[in-house]
């Protein structure tokens, strides 16, 4: 039986009233009351907010987008895409890679392309099998639904990492569609630190590739020694990536070892220093590497000690709450909270946790054309859950 | 029986073997393992570091300061000053002033004048009783130590808030000393926000005096509206001010309502905009004033929310510790952990807490002369702990 089919066991043995409810089973519910209607309200500085569990059973689910007739398109780490709709999961998307779905690998982002309203055209971010093991790998295809169901079509494999491994660990990855139309894709180090420094390896770095998989020839290692594809190295696992509405500037958020996750703004051409500097230690104490700061290498914009292990990140951007535009939500697997950081230009002025224990392990967060903010949670029953102003307090 | 009466009993009921190792009852230890030694090791980003329980048995201290010859004073709220040697603490320092010992009120900042070496002056804040019940005070004084025991002479009240009340909250206070000689005093507003903006009253607010009370000419205020003593307005509950001494800068930490712990960087003359602005929310919910900003009001440098209830602050400086040479340190009390806010410039680079839930609530920070790290706990049985490098890692 798969991740997948037990997950849907679990959603089976949920009563007929839960069902109706779409509640959600608030085992370490720590934040505050709960209303018995299968809502949830949360105090912030924003007001109170309300939470829906829009769906459940999902299978570890890891992304989520937005289709522009309304519905969501959400990966499940296993290996499924599904469209989600009017609180209905549906049968897995036909044509989705072949994934490798062990350790932290699996089917993991999906973005739409700009011009998916007219196009149906996607990009999917995964762990695909090959020699030694796998690697991170970006399929480009087209989504079509009709009669026959949801399907993809015209599938290609835009990038993949130059060199595989067996090792569980650190694939991140998002794509971000910048403002040229050029993707960014966060890799993990496949939990070798040292390919973080390797110019030639793509393991631990941001890539940027046109939408076609071909170099951008403004690549800033293109005509250097290096790979083309390289827009920074030195990172150790980016699970988050984000560009900012405001200024299309591309931001990151990378799990650190045992205390020192990053937010980043990967500039061209920059190192980020792992496994060289770091803050937080190896796992188990001790220093990891030369210490936190070295000539030629990038500082963090803002880092957490001991780690909140994020994932998602967002840049808040809608009408809902205006209060919090332009700064960022980032997802937290392990300290399972919301982190809002209060942006002032690139500067962290201050720092909001929310829902912490509420809702479990948050995989993903992203900001609707609704203004809502959306949380995908890590588990074999996940959730997507919908953010919203509770307007009658 | 007084509450210091009750702190002496329950240390009596320690168990020799204990008070010989100087063991700290670990009721809610959480972050790492404890030697059996009576010495506790954690991890952070600076490595291994070693907790020590100099003494136990203070009485909710409050705040410590360095001896030059070596020893520790350290206020109890309750009203005692006592003198902290070679694991023993003294009988009450004689001399020191009655206080209001109600609520948040008692015997609180100690501070050592810059020549107390060759003039043995320090400073005592404190919630002073008088009429409509108590306000926050400065008194000056000279310390004897001879065969006669330790005493307080030549007391002098050089500061008081110009209007009282019989609230048990809010009432700062620390004393800092500045380059030019001058102290700054922090105030709480007493439970009453809106004396914070009011520019006739001293409570809310930082002073500036001399060292005998008198107004420094130079103070923002003199010769405008407003009175002659303020420094800076619209501050909450600042327990926590420390003077950078790169620059001589004051900054303070202040209590939010729930949510909105602010560090600032008083500036003359500024407005920090509490009950009018502020970041977190009312208690039970509901958003506090006009909301978080206001031109004319100053934003904080960063501030908590969820509040981490911040208390004692502390620049560190010293050699023990090279790789947090600038940073903040701040004190906990409801998150009962000890923040380092790492300083680049004058701003927030990252945050590492430590000790989280290890020794309950943490009321004073300090760096001592040695470049150790000072705390207090804030509890009937306190302690008095010093954080060094755990060298034999």
């Amino acid at each position: 039986m798969s991740v997948t089919d037990d997950a849907r066991m679990k959603t089976a043995r949920r009563t007929p009233l839960m069902r109706a409810l779409g509640v959600v089973a608030l085992v370490t519910f720590m934040s505050a009351p709960v209303a018995a209607t299968g809502q949830s309200r949360f105090e912030s500085s924003a007001g109170p907010l309300k939470a829906e569990t829009l769906v459940d059973g999902l299978s570890y689910p890891w992304s989520v987008a937005f289709l522009p007739a309304g519905g969501y398109l959400v990966t499940e780490r296993p290996g499924a895409l599904r469209i989600v709709r009017n609180g209905k999961i549906s049968e897995p998307v036909a044509g989705v890679p072949d994934v490798w779905a062990n350790g932290q690998g699996g089917l993991l982002d999906v973005v739409l392309a700009p011009d998916f309203e007219n196009s149906r055209r996607l990009y999917l971010s995964y762990s695909k099998p090959g020699d030694g093991g796998a690697g991170t790998a970006v399929m480009a295809a087209t989504l079509i639904e009709d009669a026959e169901g949801a399907r993809l079509t015209g599938q290609q494999d835009i990038f993949e990492m130059n060199r595989f491994t067996s090792r569980g660990q650190h694939f991140g990855s998002r794509i971000v569609v910048a403002d040229d139309g050029n993707l960014f894709v966060t890799l993990g180090e496949r939990g070798q630190g040292e390919r973080a420094q390797d110019i030639e390896d793509l393991a631990g770095a941001v890539v940027r590739i046109a939408p076609d998989g071909s170099i951008p020839q403004d690549n800033p290692f293109v005509g250097e020694a290096g790979h083309d594809a390289l827009w920074s190295i030195g990172h150790r696992n980016p699970q988050g990536a984000a560009k900012r509405p405001s200024d299309g500037s591309l931001w990151t958020v990378e799990h650190g070892a045992q205390g020192g996750d990053e937010i980043n703004k990967p500039h061209p051409g920059a190192n980020y220093g792992w496994p060289v500097i770091a803050y937080g230690e190896n796992y188990g104490g001790g220093q990891i590497g030369e210490g936190n700061a070295k000539p030629g290498m990038e500082q963090p914009v803002y880092y957490w000690d001991p780690s909140i292990a994020p994932s998602g990140l967002a840049f808040y951007d809608g009408e809902m709450f205006p209060e919090w535009q332009g700064d960022l939500l980032v997802g937290a697997l392990k300290f399972q909270l919301l982190s809002r950081l209060d942006m002032q230009g690139d500067e962290v002025a201050g720092e909001e946790q929310l829902f912490k224990g509420a809702f479990g392990r948050i995989r993903d967060v992203r900001v609707g054309p609704d203004g809502a903010i959306y949380l995908l949670t890590d588990k074999a029953d996940g959730e997507l859950i919908r953010i919203s102003r509770a307007n009658d307090a």
